[in-house]
């Protein structure tokens, strides 16, 4: 491979020390190991005959970087390595607070009880006999970008867009509305919540507001037209489209229906925000406008002034993306970066900007705002807004430094 | 497995001996050669470390059928186990003439030549520079559905969708405009077709007109989301959205701008249809819209009256599939199915119906139109417009049987 992907390795291996400990810190786009075979002349040579399954190009050995091996861990998407806004399902980030459980779909069972006329036993044959919908959207872990957060400010350079801000990934899901097994279970009027639990042996449980059932839950068992992938839910999972992405309960074994929260270790002691005011916000789901420039960034170098494509993904989870601007001179101004249909609701968008950088070194960066009328903001208002605490729900604008040499590094410690 | 899984295996196993010699004959849901192991209750045990990749579950082993396993071979994407409108990449159906080809990247170049003012060389990094677009559509092999071609009429009953009709596969593909490069080049006014040839031991060639370069042409490096894969074109194919799958020349190594058609072996000998007057009609370009129901379809039995879910695909090269209209009668009465978003151009668009089987053996089947105004026709209607010789674009109405005791088969026979 070229001198440009050489020089990338050895800063990925710098950038990886600065991730948390354990992980493994493979290049996601490697292909130095060894040379794969390619005859000089392929018109020359019959191909490979067709087969069962189409494998990768032993050229773009892609993966996911293990940010944690450990049970309670998580693999982050190479979002730098990804075009357009869909995530194989291989490539998906992970995140489980109990490993991946092995589950038999014959054995699969779903229970909705409580404040219900109709207790039910769903089987996975149950619910694909239910009228089925299919959306494309986002998942991001309400930790994503947490390199960035508050206290300590502690902020790295060198570091890659997927290492930043790899836990969010995009999938066409499939499955059964909730509200539709709400209605078949005869959920009450005065339900108000609902407890989603996960059978991994952390027995994830979260609260949901049955607004949300109502709304657009999916109880869904298929990702990207196949069966979901055991780390991601398989056989069977909660996907709340826009919320942060534990709220989505994996392995989804039974739901609870109540007039009340039940107040579960995951929203005390975790996924709960702390304010500037000193106490702590609960139920904060929908994840905010984000936009994340995925090329070029770490450990890209420039070959010199020219034309560049900038490109990312934005994303926000109280609608659609309305509009992402680029500055190319440290947040001075802002010109609109072109929006790549299709634009939906909850679901990341492709963005794109031809930039002319004139080979003197700026910061260059993205801010999406939302048909809401939500906008990321910069680390210093998100800062003083929130409070130094805060960890979750991390959306600050991620500005990235250019050098002379065109090489390029993250660039928040610029702008913090 | 269940009961119904082993009679799906056996059926089968007598549907494939009905195909095309020499292939491999997999169930495309085949889980039963070994059960992987399970705990009796997950929630008791650690489970799995997150990973590089994430592997499908051992219960789900899906995979595509090789139509024919010769350098000039096929495989095909087994539509009944899929969701939504998205295809795994590794299940993408493939065709090709000569082979995959193994392809080095950085060997990797693109010519465009002939009636242009600047011909130029473009490696693969350099069209990574230039503006991208994404867009999620359909490739359909011209070839697509012939087993339920006019001459001979011979029509398999025992027949799964994804044998049927397996050659078509959705994508969100990613590349730059055509129409940008032609630019580049300078493709001159008087240029009113081109030459696109591949890289493969076929060396495949195709004329196409100007027109569809400066509308929707694509020249696609990456396939949901990741960088294409060998079997799809790697490390670049031209992307013709709507027009028969061999057109979008995988591995393309060439473009020639020109006045006129090459007059190639792929548009003269193949690729052409013959007409009811005895004539044959060159460069017919556009897929013609079509459905086809995915599910419930040969090997299912319905285990008994009640109600299911009709389930389906429907796409056209022409435009946005409009409607999609459901038969429980043999033909007789119509009933508008519902279309799920995202609805796309040239792409692929689920559909369902909530069907209520009374238990009486009858005849089901499904209906495309799109927003041309264009219809998916029935097989008599098709067969005396076309006449008998027609091979390629064969979209004809695809019913399905079902007998008392829930039996699926393919309907053609009986419609025929």
């Amino acid at each position: 491979m070229s001198e440009k992907t050489r020089l990338s390795r050895r800063n990925l291996l710098k950038a990886s020390a600065l991730l948390a400990a354990g992980g493994l810190v493979p290049d996601p786009r490697d292909s130095s190991a060894q040379s794969p075979p390619a005859p000089p002349d392929s018109t020359k040579v019959l191909g490979a005959l067709p087969s069962e399954l189409g494998d990768r190009s032993p050229f773009e050995a892609i993966r996911r970087q293990v940010g944690r091996i450990d049970p309670d861990g998580y693999s982050l998407t190479p979002l730098e390595t990804l075009s357009g806004i869909i995530t194989p399902s291989d490539l998906h980030f992970e995140r489980h607070h109990a490993g991946v459980p092995a589950i038999d779909p014959d054995q699969y069972e779903l229970l909705i009880h409580g404040l219900v006329d109709r207790p039910l036993k769903f089987r996975l044959e149950d619910l694909r006999r239910f009228p089925s919908v299919s959306r494309i959207c986002f998942i991001e872990c309400s930790g994503n970008g947490y390199l960035t957060s508050f206290d300590p400010p502690d902020i790295p350079e060198e570091i890659t867009p997927g290492q930043l801000d790899g836990l969010v990934s995009t999938s066409e899901w499939t499955g059964v509305r909730l509200a539709t097994l709400m209605n078949e279970v005869g959920a009450r009027s005065s339900a108000t919540w609902f407890l989603a639990e996960g059978q991994d042996a952390a027995v994830m449980t979260r609260s949901i507001p049955m607004a949300k059932a109502w709304d657009d839950a999916l109880v869904a068992y298929a990702q990207n037209g196949e069966p979901l992938r055991p780390a991601q839910g398989y056989p069977v999972r909660l996907l709340l489209p826009g919320w942060e992405g534990n709220t989505s309960v994996k392995w989804l074994r039974r739901i609870e229906v109540s007039d009340a929260p039940f107040m579960t270790r995951e929203e005390t002691s975790k996924y709960s925000d702390a304010r500037s005011d000193g106490k702590v916000e609960m139920f904060t789901f929908s994840m905010d406008p984000k936009s994340l420039i995925t090329s070029p960034g770490f450990p890209e170098i420039l070959p010199g002034s020219g034309w560049f494509q900038i490109s990312g993904i934005a994303w926000s989870g109280h609608g659609s993306v309305d509009s992402v601007d680029i500055s190319v001179d440290g947040g001075n101004t802002w010109q609109p970066a072109t929006l790549h249909p299709p634009i939906l609701p909850k679901c990341t968008t492709r963005f794109s900007f031809s930039w002319h950088w004139d080979g003197r070194p700026t910061l260059f960066m993205s801010r999406a705002t939302d048909d809401k009328g939500f906008r990321q903001p910069l680390y210093a208002d998100a800062r003083e807004g929130r409070g130094p605490a805060t960890y979750y729900h991390n959306n600050v604008i991620r500005p990235w430094n250019i050098d002379a040499d065109g090489r390029i590094t993250f660039g928040l410690r610029s702008m913090a």
